[in-house]
C-alpha cells in the first residue's frame, strides 16, 4: 500500500476551492490572494487600500494569522467586515478555511474580498484558495534575491508588489533587478512598486484592483 | 485505521536530530541553527561573524535554501567549508537531510557548524537539527508585532537577535515593546540587538558564541 499523502491534501484542496470559485462567480465579488513574508507590510497595504476603495465599494476581509487577531482588529477599526482565521500555528490558508468562513459573509453585498493570507514565502504559494488573483508583497528591506530563492512564490502569483519603496535610500536593492529577475521567472506577471506607509505608487494597485473588478462583474 | 502522520514525521525527526547531536557532542562541534523570515540579514549576519571567528576558530556552514547557490557561494568566498541543502521547495530544513551532509565535513576539525535554515518564521521551529541552540533573526522592518504573531517559533528558540537596527530611525520599531513580548512567552530566552551591515551590536553576538563553545568543548 502507497499512501501519496501530499496529492491527496492537493487533491482535497482543489475541491474546496473550485467550491469557493463558484460562489464567487456566482455573487460577482472580486477576491484578492494575499501574501508575503512575514512583516512585508500587507496589513497595512489593506489598510490604505480599502481608505480609498471603501467610498464606492464594499470590501470585506479575511484575516490568517497563526495567533492574535491584531491584524483582523486593526481592519475592524476601519469598519470593515473581517473574519479571522486562526491556523493555530499553521503555515498557510488552505481553501477548506476559506469555504469555512464564507456563511459569515453576505458575498451578495461585497464586490471585492481579500484574503491576507499567513506570513510566509513558501507554503501559501502552493495552495489554491479560488481566489481570481494571488497577489504576492516583497518589501524592499528583504532585498532582491528573494525572487530567485522562493521561485514557486512568485511564478504562481499574477501579480508582484514591491512594497516599503521610502526604505530604498538606505537599502541595498535595485528595483531594476527584480524587475529583470521577476521576467525570467514569470513573464505574465504584473509588477506594482509602491510604499503603502507613505502612499506613493497606491494609486497604481488601486488602479488595477478597480480595473480587475470591472473585468469581474462584466462576466 | 487511523494514520497519524504528523506523529511519525516527527519520530523520525526526533531520531536523525538525536542521532547529529550525539555526532556533534563526540567531536566537541557546537551547533548553532539560525532561522528568520526571508531576507532578515541571516547570511549577512553568518558573513560578518564569520569574518571575526575565523581567525582562532574553524568554522563551517549548512546552507538552507529552497533554489540556488547564492547564500553557499558568498560564504564559501569567504574561504568556508558550506555544504548547501536545496529542498526544492520545502519549507523547512529537517535533520535527516542534515545527516545526509555530515559525511562532507571532517567534524573533528570543525569548532562550530552554522545552519541557516530556509527563510521561514513558521515551519522551521518545529523541526530538531540536533543543534545546541536555535536563534532566531528578526529584522527591524518586519515590525516588533511578529513577537506575539509567530509565537511559536520566539517561545522555541534559545536567542533571539533584532537585526537591522541601523533602520530604527526609519521604521516603525520599539525595542522595549519587543523586550517585553519576549520576556511574556519566553522568559529564559536570551536577546541580542545588533546591525550585521555596520557591525553596531555585533560584538555581544559573538562574545555570546565563544562563551557557548567554550562551553561546549567543557563537557
Amino acid at each position: 500500500m502507497k499512501i501519496e499523502l501530499g496529492a491527496d491534501v492537493l487533491k482535497d484542496n482543489n475541491l474546496a476551492a473550485a467550491y469557493n470559485r463558484r460562489l464567487f462567480k456566482n455573487h460577482k465579488t472580486l477576491v484578492i490572494n494575499i501574501m508575503s513574508s512575514p512583516g512585508a507590510g500587507k496589513t497595512t497595504l489593506l489598510e490604505e487600500t480599502i481608505k480609498v476603495l471603501r467610498g464606492d465599494l464594499t470590501v470585506a476581509v479575511i484575516e490568517g494569522d497563526l495567533a492574535t487577531d491584531r491584524d483582523a482588529e486593526r481592519l475592524r477599526s476601519l469598519g470593515i467586515k473581517t473574519v479571522q482565521i486562526n491556523t493555530v500555528g499553521g503555515c498557510h490558508l488552505d481553501a477548506r478555511m476559506i469555504a469555512k468562513t464564507l456563511p459569515e459573509f453576505e458575498l451578495e453585498n461585497i464586490d471585492i474580498l481579500f484574503i491576507e493570507n499567513i506570513g510566509n514565502l513558501v507554503c501559501p504559494s502552493g495552495y489554491d484558495l479560488g481566489q481570481d488573483y494571488k497577489v504576492v508583497l516583497l518589501s524592499v528591506p528583504e532585498g532582491n534575491d528573494k525572487i530567485p530563492k522562493y521561485p514557486v512564490m512568485f511564478r504562481r502569483t499574477d501579480l508582484t508588489i514591491i512594497n516599503k519603496i521610502d526604505l530604498l535610500p538606505y537599502v541595498s536593492f535595485s528595483v531594476e533587478e527584480a524587475e529583470k529577475d521577476l521576467e525570467a521567472i514569470n513573464p505574465a506577471a504584473q509588477l506594482k512598486i509602491l510604499s503603502a506607509k507613505t502612499g506613493e505608487g497606491l494609486e497604481n494597485w488601486v488602479n488595477w484592483i478597480r480595473e480587475a473588478y470591472r473585468q469581474c462583474t462584466e462576466h
